[in-house]
């Protein structure tokens, strides 16, 4: 069978090293580098325990991907937004698409970065060019055609699963939507630092970056462009003392008029045909277990027909922070991308449970 | 020194336990009786490990406890509600002062039970005479004249030490207030449940009883009390794989007009001479680790001046579910009714850190 | 491509989910049933989010499992060791092939079974019959050939992949080997016991079974059948605070003669071409982290050349317990039987990390 | 009450502030500094929670330690070994007395220090000088007439308790004594490695510093001091997911003509009067969550009279590494030198359960 030649930058994170985990069962793919300043010169085996062919691969320094990315078709980065800002048009210049896994691309306003990522843009006009890519909930043929594709991050994957279809059906009031989301510790990344160590994340939960953190803007601009009004948007990221998963709880005020069954409909109809976003009849059922180790998303919906505050709808929604919110919805998209099936490495996925 | 001869019925639950580690260090309390089916015949120290005196007396059966009741000042109920709702009547004829850990008497409407209890209120005259024991928020001249106090739910002390404060001040809002908040799994009792074996519960986080917990009339119950009027609440809580502790994640809209600052002034004022309640600078630092082990209870806020939704503010509390939210609380409440100083046996207190 | 028609008894217990989701990958093996009293009706999917062909079965009753497994060649059974000594029998009647992943057919001396699992074997016939399944270290023919795999334990898997190799080349003294060992909590399978409750196992580690665990003989007969004598074995297992794996720590003394070098060169030449068994250069990088999730052993040495007891040696080994140590090894065990390639399935293997 | 003026230098790291903890709950103790050049101006209260005197106490620079010793009666060294090698001296021709919780004083044998602790010992006259300080198996009046304590290791303490009371019985044979043991991250310290981080230790399990590790030799001291000849010894350290507690578990032979009952008699002999060593029934008993947050020890053991191994005994012990292991051990010996109740501050002690 033909392969499409890519490679991957930023390839030892835990975001690379997912990456190369799907990649290595992945049919119809040969990844041809890994790229990593850090592990220069060991092989993926050694360092992650990957077999077959990816695992045979020694990771290249950054400074020689752009080398490394000469006849390959596409790159994944899974790099720093900062580094992406420098990758990325380097590689497009090479003819090389792009999947980019960072925050770098994905916000359509460059006047959003200073303060919400530090750096100003240098790379405004890409804005424009990149396409947002969460399949289920976008254009699939755009995405296909797009020569960069912007990662999704992963609270916004979760925020948006769980919101955008209630917008789109025009079911939510134009109140503000609050959003309150735990992340496993693996979010953060690699981390040689003691707010991440051990004793000091075990048996504690903390909220971090309250009403600053850099998805906000990310969140707020998938809700609007489903809505297509801004939506006044309130998000709390915490941490978790597990090392995977993210768990959203939203909340929002039903339109006047809305039947109590529409959004769990709305939900229904938008994922009727979605293999990796399963639908739950309840939102008790939705779990950060369930979807831990898997491509899939899991949501439901409750709305307070009576009780305190009647007519409030809560939407519950579950990722993998490193699989949907990262590197498996980055395999969807680059198989849009190859023009290969979108599932393609991510079904049937094996998944870990207990 | 005199000693106030008191008893525990429900000693062998997670919060019964709780009670007999605090009471054990109590200097002016005397523990004659620790009573639980479970554990009839065994001492205290066999079971807990916990020493002196207390470990040294052996559980009695809970048909037992009105006996050994007689000649007490006080008993503390760690039983379920429904337990409670027998027991308490019968100690107050007794002339047993009563502190019950059980939403048995928290609420004032007997009209809530059947819906959020599952049961028909059969003392609806003592919900009158209940005193709900949250002594920061509260009036402790009436705790300490009770003959029966309702001490507080988890989720309900961590919610109410919140927001109280703000809606005194009257500077919330009519709107939506959402709290989203997650407990440690001690929170459910002793469990013999598949659901709560460990493969089960560890690295994962769920939702749970949503929109339909029994604490949520409670918490309304707080805020109407503060507010003076209804207060639309939506309360989601959820199951963290960890032991101990309770994160509540609050957030409501400043009524118009109310300066940035005022919110955290009105919380700095309500806890300057609580020093059970610690009031820190930034949500950021309110964490579970901060309090877990403790009897103490930590706050804070940020409002959002710009941004996606302006206006709106966001209050983290935390407390160890089992001791502020349950044991501790208890003993404050135990200690104003003796007429002893409220924090005796709860300063200075171990807690655990790392 | 043809594939062989296979069964699954026992599929809701954690190995027999774990055998679904391996065998879901499967590029020759076409499952045809899932039994388990548990879920019947249930799709394999709604409990457990296994997709493809596999996560489209309906769980049937053990009872209907000797009618489903007519046209099967080959039958896995993930059931306790009384039910595999009454559905071995009835399947190899039937010509049907059986992978036994209970305890029921692992030990050659029937005497052992009332001391060691509380029963009298009812088919000791079969014991000699039966092969055991571990096939790094057996005879790989000899499994291909049996009608009945006895597939080894969790313990004695790590225990014998460890010290084998060692009394195989005869570099032991005829002294005591102690194994101390530690296994996740799905080693105790799906619990809905107070003692496996989540508050009762996180936080904790304990021994268990001391010098009484059913794992024992099996472990004495490997090393038994390595040494050609009987070995002197004290085992230990403990329980750990997580949901997968297993970390043994053997030490036993070199044979009079041996040079410190000879233990690592006899592990290394023992699995020079065993890719699921990865001999790592220090114990210290064996890792229950390195192995969860993956269907591969990790193992290392150390030897005391000076010290506080020249001569003695350390091995370590690690798997995890659900996949090496039960269902990726029974895998391994089919393809043997069907006369696939022994890896089908298996590699490459995601595993989780972080 | 008069009160003994004491300081404690190292008092930011984990047995640092658990001193503190529980210090501030000392009757006949007043903590007059707390020195840490970490946190040098901060408030002990402001970094850890402590109330009481304690709290209020501003973190002095260890250099500052020296000056803030006088008028002090003695002082706790909560420093790396090299510190105290420094402190020690200087602070005893002040005329203070000090209880070292490091390693720099544990050993007899200067030249053990090099190879074990990467040091030429600078004061191998304090060597003889320190008295090791491991009361229940020590001369009081020694400890009590010292200048200078060497407060044990945490393994060295949970090892001797399980094996020093067999030994001085002279039950065991001149045969390898196998000890290994596993402890939470906090034995590891504070931490700003990505080693330590939690994403690299949760859900993990693995040994480190095989053959290696520096309590090694304070071990076999405390071995051959108990036996009067030198004891073979093969100890293992692993690292557990958990932040407090060591588990050890050791196995040796019993001497010929041994009677199967007089291990456990020994063991119960040896601790009958110590209300700090719990002797338990059966090993299974002993257990990390048992004494977690506790100054008790829990020790039980297991005589094999038949099976694999006739005649071995498995000792179980189990402390918390930063009270037991280190700052309660050294609040009894604190206590000794003073001339106080030796469990004063020590009993009651809340503990921490679930």
């Amino acid at each position: 069978m033909h392969k499409y030649a890519i490679g991957v930058v930023g390839a030892s994170g835990y975001s690379g090293i997912e990456l190369c985990r799907v990649l290595a069962a992945h049919p119809a793919v040969e990844m041809r580098f890994a790229a990593s300043d850090r592990w220069v010169g060991s092989t993926v085996r050694s360092r992650t325990g990957i077999g077959g062919a990816v695992g045979a691969l020694s990771y290249v320094s950054n400074s020689d991907a752009l080398t490394a990315a000469a006849g390959c078709s596409a790159v994944l980065l899974a790099t720093p937004a900062e580094a992406s800002l420098g990758l990325a048009p380097a590689l497009l210049e090479r003819g090389v698409r792009v999947v980019d896994l960072s925050g770098a691309f994905r916000l359509s306003d460059p006047g959003a970065y200073p303060r919400h990522y530090g750096f100003e843009h240098r790379a405004p006009g890409l804005l424009d060019a990149a396409v947002y890519g969460l399949p289920e909930l976008g254009d699939r043929r755009e995405i296909a055609a797009a020569s960069l594709v912007a990662n999704p991050g992963c609270y916004p994957t979760a925020a948006a699963l769980a919101l955008v279809p209630l917008l789109r059906a025009g079911l939510l009031a134009d109140e503000s939507i609050v959003v309150d989301a735990a992340s496993g510790v693996s979010g953060a990344g690699r981390q040689a630092s003691e707010a991440y160590s051990f004793c000091e994340v075990v048996d504690d939960v903390r909220p971090y970056k309250v009403l600053r953190h850099q998805h906000t803007p990310e969140i707020a601009q998938s809700l609007a462009r489903a809505a297509g009004r801004p939506v006044p948007l309130t998000f709390t990221p915490h941490l978790l003392p597990i090392r995977r998963g993210i768990l959203s709880t939203a909340s929002a005020r039903l339109a006047p008029g809305v039947r109590a069954s529409a959004p769990a409909e709305a939900l229904a109809a938008a994922y009727r045909d979605e293999p990796l976003v399963e639908v739950l009849e309840t939102p008790e059922e939705v779990s950060i277990a369930r979807v831990a180790g898997t491509p899939r998303a899991a949501v439901a919906l409750a709305v307070a027909g009576s009780g305190f505050d009647p007519g409030r709808v809560v939407v519950v929604s579950a990722i993998d922070n490193l699989l949907k919110g990262a590197a498996s919805q980055a395999v969807q998209n680059l198989n849009l991308v190859l023009g290969l099936p979108e599932r393609a490495a991510l079904e049937p996925f094996p998944g870990v449970s207990p």
